[in-house]
């Protein structure tokens, strides 16, 4: 290998940001030297990139923000390879498994009947044991088949529940070692969701997936159904669900993101007794430094070394 | 094979019962004519046994009460193979991954910080948020290595934590396609205890698993620990766990047992946040018949064709 690749390192040089670019082979510079950007910050305060920038790492998967922004190019064809103009890469993958760890507890937390043991201070197995149900056996639906589906699924499998993922192109999802999972194209959605017990949503917040489960997709579920989302909140008809689950349509939803958010005090989801909500921390923000450092310094090496990079954004599907 | 098994079954000859017999080549008989006797019920009740029986079925694992009326023979050689004697066995086994389901659930709910977001009606990440751990690379032990805490591992092992199983030979555990489990004998407890972030107990309820966890091995865990109890209440002090519980120096504790069970209205307890109580329905009413009848089939088919029976209760031992 060549020189250190230089990399400015922003909005603040966090040691352990530094550290990872290091490992990964670079060093830091400031922005008029720097090849790479490794960005740990939110779009507002973004600087304009000398010419000499080819490639900026974002920090998480979402990019809404910064589409809105204007900061990334709007072709796909801009986004380019190593060497083609600017390279973007966002987070995706990088959370993938606390989050995906995160939607089973809540998964599981609302059909083991822990929503209806919680806040008890009696001991009654008569009301509480009909609210315990079981994975296994059971058909769980997981709409988006990203990193976050593709990390559920084997938390999933190990519970002796089947899977269906939801997904755009329909192909079913190879898992190294795992017996491929059957995948439906998300526009037979409503086809899908009769044979669902479950319905985990892991699926970018884009226009395509906007109110993806609005009140028809809604009543296709059963009173046993539990809804999980750490996706985005748009993918949810709001008021739909807070209907469907006040009439007990639903067996419940355990939410870590919601529309709007946050969810404000006196909204009526907060009053619902089969309503998990977790304020956007499934992925939490001190287990990022361990995750992010591995991306960073690997997708650092792999620049440096002409390979293709993890995480490239494709702006026009908008993730 | 010859005719069908005659077999009684007790206290109520219930629908589903008689169904699994049938199937496994048995047929419903008074207590008089039988050989065996399938018992879905509790030993109040449980009628004195003529000569010709030979094997008598029990519903669940916990044979504690049947010892306590005296019912179950007093020496192991009693208990014996077809044609020695008469044979007791109990369901342990039958509800393994139900429970074992159970109990992961609220060691993730306890891990991810839901205790902490239950009851919420406001969007507070700054307090949530650094409730929410991972079991990920973290190291959770396992204190008895029978049916639940087997079925315990490969879900525990999909999360990516590591398993120190505790038992009492302190052979490694080896499950079917699986590395096999490093195991420490139960009289290694205390050295063991500072290795695990995490415990979950699934053991019997002896004399020799009394108190198993008391003040001194519960300040060998670590602030960050939660203990999940779905074995029996007798293997933890209570009064020891309360005091560490408030003290702050465990995470928190999941019971689905406790001493004394009925765990009594007004007990501390009740009152600790960082404490998830389900009250004794790891293995919900409503799941059991699917579940019994799986294995009453199995032992009428085995009983009639000479081969070894599963949960042959060894009375010693007290399991």
């Amino acid at each position: 290998m060549t020189d250190a690749l230089p990399v400015f390192i922003g909005p603040e040089p966090l040691p352990w940001l530094c550290d990872a670019v290091v490992r990964g082979g670079g060093r830091q510079t400031p922005l008029s030297d720097a090849q790479a950007v490794v960005w740990f910050g939110f779009p507002y305060n973004f600087p304009a990139l000398p010419s000499g920038v080819r490639w900026v790492q974002l920090p998480f998967a979402g990019i809404e923000p910064w589409l809105e922004a204007g900061l990334l190019p709007v072709e796909a064809g801009d986004a380019g390879a190593p060497g083609e103009g600017r390279l973007w890469t966002n987070g995706s993958g990088v959370y993938a498994e606390t989050v995906a760890e995160h939607a089973l507890t809540m998964l599981l937390s609302g059909v083991r009947g822990l929503t209806t043991a919680a806040g008890r201070a009696t001991w009654s197995p008569e009301e509480v044991g009909p609210a315990v149900g079981t994975l296994r056996g059971t058909t769980v639906g997981i709409v988006g088949a990203g990193g976050i589906g593709r990390a559920l699924i084997p938390m999933i499998r190990a519970l002796g529940a089947e899977i269906i993922a939801i997904n755009r192109s329909g192909r079913p999802v190879q898992i190294d070692g795992q017996q491929p999972i059957e995948a439906i194209p998300v526009d037979l959605l409503d086809d899908t969701l009769p044979r669902c017990d479950h319905l985990v949503l892991s699926a970018p917040g884009t226009e395509a997936t906007r109110n993806l489960l609005g009140a028809k997709q809604l009543a296709l579920l059963r009173p046993h159904s539990w809804i999980v989302n750490v996706g985005r909140g748009t993918l949810i008809d709001t008021d739909a669900l807070t209907r469907a689950l006040s009439r007990g349509d639903l067996g419940g939803a355990g939410l870590d993101v919601t529309e709007p958010e946050p969810l404000p005090d006196g909204h009526p989801l907060w009053g619902l007794p089969n309503v998990l909500v977790t304020p956007h921390v499934a992925n939490p923000p001190q287990q990022i430094p361990a995750l992010l450092s591995v991306r960073i310094e690997e997708n650092v090496r792999r620049f440096r070394e002409g390979h293709e990079l993890i995480g490239v954004i494709n702006p026009q599907l908008g993730y």
